[in-house]
């Protein structure tokens, strides 16, 4: 069972919450968790650009209609989850702060700027209260820093190296729309013209798309891992290597993670940790084979961490304590790692 | 362009290769191998289970019958691909070897017996001189060592961390149907019971299948890739660090790996030492985005590496020097991965 991630304080009695993107993945995404913790659809704003108006979305069991976006209808008390690009976010985000909202931002536009806070309520929460104006970090991102969280608090942490298996919904709902075409032209031995991705996505993996940095070779997706880590661990010279990846799936991240701490721990305290540690399940059941997969975490609000087993190169001591650890996550990509992330920052922004 | 690697010497004029599983996922895929290199269909002996002769195979634009294997029919100077489980191998390769034959085992029973050479070419193909039993390696550890081959020998290797990305057909032909037969259920919204993996594999990743070790957590899988590449370097405490993983994709492995060589090295060394070796193709290219991916080494005969870069928490010397590379490697689990390293062994086993 995976439990319900409580969102806070957004329910008080007249709190209005705009989804701005809300036709999107992620915009989606955040109606259903609102709808899920029975919050009034009567205070659901789900705005959109103008072309996509008047697309009736899923709210529940219920529905409700995209209206277009205005800042101007939009004030003093309104919690604004802002699901659009960095650009549209660049430009609105400021309006918005001035008019009185409370703003948490999904895209990177802000997710560097020294001024706004760069939040995972597991991690540095606090930051969020009182700030208008929050960022939302990566969804890679995200699910690393809840996964590491009770460790990094237990035993420090002196490396992590991380390869990620991403699904397409990072990319959007059009990635996930071409992923199903690719692949029914896949198996019906049709040719596919990718739009989304730079190659077909159906039955493939491939680097990450996001744009390379030609200095050091490393993509976008992989620099704000690191980039964004930093941030939330307070820590600018924090030892992240990672390597990211695209992987036929839906919705859904798996991450592969090789840890070191500071300080040597026992498997069982390390297992631990991270069964007590909140946003996070222990999924590691080597008798019944019960391991965190890309499907296993699909709809569900936590990050899901198991294989938790020593480093097979490292010495492990006479009280079975090493230093280096392999971790096995998984975690919903447009829920923890953006919509639900995003909400519980609003809901934790409340003075 | 993908180069053909070379089969030699199987051409021998009275040479006959048996392929013992043929009906197989690495037995058709020796079979394609031979007939592309125009190897005489009449010295190919296509041999099965009982309860599989009489399948038609296709031998390239031709077919060959499988027939039932009978060790009684083979002898001295044939040479016998068995593809097919240890337990079989573990039965019948001594008495192939009693009958004279020139035998290259593709299963996992005599790849950590000291008296038969474990071989993949690239690295210690003189171990196959005059070798009449040799064991083929595991998939993922072929791939590996011959990505790894050149920086082993140009820099040393320390310590390797690996994350692979498994094709289903790993698991064989009833694996590959198995994703076909899921994926179009969940495409059509059908339930689909999972038989060969303990998980639906359709739009899924996970961790690999085999058998896990209670005591330390791995899984067979990582535990062949360290034993494995331990023998084929023979050095019994290499440093390899390793995660497998399943991806919903037909036939070839991705693998996200970070080596950290003895000495210090800028990356056009690595490239350069890249490009220049055998059985592997540099594809890396920032500005056209040209890496590789599992598509990209589908039905291709080399391995493919990629995305050499430094790890990023590395110091880099003046001279552009560091010791840790990231590498992103795909390549072909059923040829080189199986049936063309089998192939190559063979060729190279004849005295």
């Amino acid at each position: 069972m995976i439990a319900k991630v409580e969102v806070k304080h957004v329910f008080a009695e007249d709190q209005r919450v705009a989804v701005v993107g809300a036709t999107g993945a992620v915009g989606r995404e955040a109606l259903a968790i609102l709808a899920e913790r029975g919050f009034d659809k009567a205070r659901v704003l789900a705005l959109s650009s103008e072309s996509s108006a008047g697309e009736v979305l899923r709210y529940g069991p219920d529905e409700v209609v995209a209206s277009t976006f205005d800042p101007a209808a939009l004030g003093a008390g309104d919690v604004v989850v802002l699901a659009t690009s960095a650009s549209h976010a660049r430009s609105t985000a400021p309006t918005l702060v001035e008019r009185g909202c409370r703003v948490v931002d999904n895209s990177s536009a802000f997710r560097l700027d020294p001024d706004v806070p760069l939040v995972v309520p597991e991690v540095n929460g606090h930051l969020a209260h009182g700030a208008n104006l929050v960022a939302n970090p990566n969804c890679s991102t995200i699910l690393m820093v809840v996964a590491l969280e009770p460790l990094r608090r237990a035993f420090g942490i002196e490396r992590t190296v991380i390869s990620t298996y991403q699904a397409v919904s990072g990319a959007g709902r059009a990635a996930m729309n071409e992923l199903e075409v690719a692949t029914r032209a896949a198996l019906d031995g049709i040719d596919h013209v990718p739009k989304v991705f730079p190659e077909t996505c159906a039955f493939n993996v491939f680097p990450h798309e996001s744009e390379l940095d030609p200095e050091t070779g490393s993509n976008e997706e992989e620099l704000k891992l690191v980039r964004e880590t930093r941030r939330l661990w307070e820590d600018g010279r924090a030892r992240i290597v990672a390597t990211c990846a695209r992987v036929p799936v839906l919705r859904s991240h798996c991450q592969s993670i090789l840890v070191t701490f500071e300080r040597s721990a026992a498997r069982q305290e390390v297992r631990t940790a991270l069964a007590q540690a909140p946003g996070l399940e222990l999924v590691d059941q080597l008798a019944q084979r019960d391991f965190p997969s890309s499907l296993r975490a699909q709809g569900g609000d936590s990050v899901l961490v198991g294989r938790v087993r020593p480093a097979s190169d490292e010495k492990i001591d006479a009280q079975g304590r090493t230093r280096s650890y392999c971790l096995w996550v998984a975690g919903d990509q447009l829920r923890k790692g953006a919509a639900l992330n995003a909400l519980q920052i609003a809901s934790q922004s409340m003075p």
